[in-house]
């Protein structure tokens, strides 16, 4: 029969313990929140929901078509222009998720005969983007500027058809790409670099402008950013940043943008209305990272091993895969939700907590999280 | 230089007259609209605007994770029991856009080994699921089932991991797929059908149920349907419905849903609404597809070439590329918005205006587009 064959993987997955299941939340959860990435806690702040809500009023339920099409309202255009102002870069270009960002960055910056070099880390979308670009995909070792030199060394082509793919904060264990490093290797062979901010974007650089701009790369005519609106600003969607002739590019090329409905007004609304909170009180880019370090701090002392966060992600090391599930549903029994990740999600087979440090927790909040941590600890 | 290579590609485009640009359209365009999907014409009704506000004041401005974490709200829940119930099939999963829920249905149904038997005329979308599938891809001849039949028998392996992949309606011409057929070709064989309905949902069948309930195949345990809740939803975001084992098996197993941030609860909330209104008002389909008729019959009355329509999307054969280019624009010029399909976006090499017919298009308005159209007529 037709869809058969997928019980005897579900009976696989039950043997094995690694069945999924969707577990919906109500809307007054009564559960401390350490698993989300909503990092400046702006999600469920009023001026963004009112962002949300008043593009609705103004521009529909949906933006009802392509972007080429009739998908493009100036409020596409005003957040595009003050994403870009706001990261530095000469434009933007905003998508329906990040997801769609990265399946349309990497394969339009990744023609035919073009060679990309991919960190083993890199998120799914970029997986799955270097998948569907035409140009040859080089997987390297995770964080490694000189397996990044060797591989560029050995494309034959033009090297200015060459492009390095990397997240700059890595989503399992949270520490950073090396940024600087990169561009300089992308630079002695006149390769591009392409990052993906997701995890950067509104907790790194100078109030929150991302990790491109941090590592002063921002505005640079070799780099590309990506990076989504549903973690710091609180909404959906994702965003291309660039040099003008990559985004010219990407309208002309890319399929995810072409052929997929334009982002929802109200999406636009709320990353906007996210933005520019932001921008008034950038002090809340370094609480987040205040209060990764502190968690990170306190984890430690208790005899966790835990690493040491580059942006607000805490990875805790768990002894096992059943053991990181017992464990994180405990913390759920004790009113602490974290995050766990485990074989497959993660490359090295290493289970984890995954604890995301918001802006918002208050020092009594992060206490409550190490203490039921640490009585829960398998 | 990096990126320098697209130059030469944009030079490129512009002696061939096929630069794409955006057009940001204002909140109060004066535009006769016959461009956009929103074919129920409810991404503007106020319940749907409505529907999206509160859901943002509710549950906040994004869903702040992947549906496996923190991103499966009870609202997430509710509209997947009403989509599914509505279309008449056992489950329902829902994605953040409907370009997500085809990469997932395809990757996921077509494993290591499987055949996919894809149509020539499908959406992007399911071309890069194609593309990312672990299965092998036979491209048969657009809406031919007896093509299908043959690339069904010459797969070796165990027919059960065979799929054949359809848009039920074709978003260039407006022309349906022969799903009855398709279906028995399938059961022939005991291989899947697997079918985009984002231009069937809210148009087709009783009431709007769609393309598959109309062809009797809603519920069948050998069918599953995706669509977008982009289009006669008017909102933001992409379904797939079907037996629970396959929506079990695609939170399993699916990319775009594992490694994506959920729906944001606005979209989720405006496409609610809009689905509640549609069956308080099941008329709307009928009436998108009436005007879609008249529409039809009057351009071809007045001597253009239209393809007949079989849902609400209606295609005009251009002379040219250029001419369709000159078209469209003239068009605008005198206050009607449409769409023009040129290549390398069609297939076929065959540009064309299409049209689509919003049920809350008048009689007055319907008779404006067609003399526009005609008086503009390169
Ligand atoms: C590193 C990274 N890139 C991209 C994405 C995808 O962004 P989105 O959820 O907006 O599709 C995510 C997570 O969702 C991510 O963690
Ligand atoms: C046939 C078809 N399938 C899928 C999609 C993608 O849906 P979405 O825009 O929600 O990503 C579209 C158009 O956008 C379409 O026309």
């Amino acid at each position: 029969m037709a869809f058969g064959w997928m019980d005897e993987q579900a009976e696989l997955r039950r043997r094995a313990g690694l069945v999924r299941t969707l577990r919906p939340r109500p809307a007054d959860s009564p559960l401390l929140d350490l698993a989300s990435n909503d990092y400046l806690g702006l999600t469920h702040h009023p001026e963004i929901a009112e962002g949300a809500a008043e593009a609705a009023r103004t521009w529909g339920g949906g933006s009802t078509g392509s972007r080429l099409v009739t998908g493009t309202t100036e409020l596409h255009t005003e957040l595009e222009r003050e994403l870009a102002g706001f990261c530095g870069f000469e434009a933007a270009l905003v998508f329906s998720s990040g997801y769609a960002a990265n399946l349309a960055a990497v394969t339009a910056l990744a023609p035919h005969g073009s060679l990309i070099v991919s960190d083993a880390g890199n998120h799914a979308s970029l997986i799955d983007g270097c998948r569907l670009a035409r140009g040859t995909t080089q997987v390297v070792g995770h964080a490694d500027p000189e397996a990044v030199r060797k591989a560029l060394q050995t494309h034959e082509d033009s090297a200015a058809t060459a492009v390095v793919v990397s997240d700059t904060v890595f989503s399992v264990d949270g520490d950073a790409a090396p940024l600087a490093e990169l561009a300089a290797a992308c630079r002695e062979r006149g390769a591009g670099l392409l990052v993906d901010d997701a995890h950067g974007l509104g907790v790194l650089g100078e109030g929150g402008r991302g990790a491109a701009h941090a590592a002063g790369l921002a505005g640079a005519d070799d780099v590309v950013v990506t990076a989504t609106l549903s973690k710091s600003l609180g909404s959906q969607g994702g965003v291309v940043l660039g040099p003008a002739r990559v985004i010219e590019h990407l309208v002309n090329a890319a399929r995810t943008f072409i052929f997929d409905t334009g982002l929802a007004p109200a999406a636009a609304g709320a990353a906007l209305a996210a933005l520019r909170l932001l921008r008034r009180e950038p002090e809340r880019a370094a609480r987040a990272r205040a209060v990764a370090a502190e968690l990170h701090a306190r984890l430690t002392a208790a005899g966790h091993e835990a690493v040491r966060p580059d942006a607000a992600v805490v990875s805790v090391r768990a002894p096992s895969p059943e053991g990181a599930v017992q464990w994180a549903a405990d913390c759920r029994t004790a009113g602490l939700a974290v995050g766990c990740f485990r074989p497959p999600s993660v490359p090295d087979g290493i289970s984890r907590l995954r604890l995301t440090a918001r802006a918002d927790l208050s020092e009594a909040q992060i206490e409550r999280a190490v203490r039921v941590i640490g009585e829960t600890r398998p």
